[in-house]
């Protein structure tokens, strides 16, 4: 289980760094699939730990901590991809919300960040209760910025 | 520089644990979003690193150690997304070869981590000659995966 030790290392030491480092994107539709990229790769790693938590598929507990230091990782990407332009776009989901109520935005993805930050440190005790109490408010950080930031296509 | 010293533990611990954990998918075209998404994730940090390595971007040495960091880390995960199943699919660029010459692309995948890796350990020395030493070799193993297994669309 070395390997889950140090990223999770990594994940709390990312959490401590500049939430986005300067991304340089050619061309705004690039950042547009960027972050939808990263929130592909989250949403993946996300839906195998939550078919764990949820009883749907088998426990696993080194895959488990794996996915949630994958997701605590990833949870730091995305944002570099919604710089000024990013707003139009074909396919984007998201709202224009995101660019007039920056703050609220912001605060929505640092309530992800840590959330997912406990669920990695939850996940690598190896205890899928610790993982089961772990996850829903992890479900829940991600649910409430969708809510007021994301639309349907 | 913390936060990059620590990533890059998880990176060399991440290339000692099996390359891919199981990932659920639901459907094939979930795992086909998956590894475009882990591969635009990886594109885009390969190329905000190249710019600097090519002198098209200012050299940023701690920018620079934390994209590496991020592609050595992706580089482990799009591969959960070439299952069974996933062969056929609008809009991929995966060539049937992949399933056929398995270990031709598993191998080149294995060449692409271990050239990154070191991108990565190079990175971290905060030198812009060992980052341009170690960048050509890096990106010539994207290539040689790219010539072989990717089609153009």
């Amino acid at each position: 289980m070395k390997f889950v030790a140090t990223l999770a290392l990594a994940a709390a030491a990312f959490a401590l760094a500049s939430p986005a480092s300067a991304q340089s994107f050619q061309k705004p539709e690039d950042a547009i699939k960027y972050r939808q990229g990263a929130f592909r790769v989250l949403g993946a790693h996300f839906g195998a730990l939550g078919a764990m938590a949820n009883g749907k598929a088998p426990f696993d507990a080194q895959a488990a901590a794996r996915h949630a230091d994958v997701i605590a990782l990833v949870s730091h990407l995305p944002w570099a991809g919604f710089g000024p332009g990013t707003e139009k776009g074909e396919n984007t989901r998201a709202k224009p919300a995101i660019w007039t109520e920056q703050a609220k935005f912001k605060e929505k993805a640092e309530n992800m960040q840590e959330a997912v930050a406990k669920l990695a440190a939850a996940a690598k005790t190896g205890s899928l209760e610790n993982l089961k109490a772990a996850f829903g408010p992890a479900g829940k950080s991600c649910k409430a910025c969708h809510d007021d930031f994301r639309r349907e296509l």
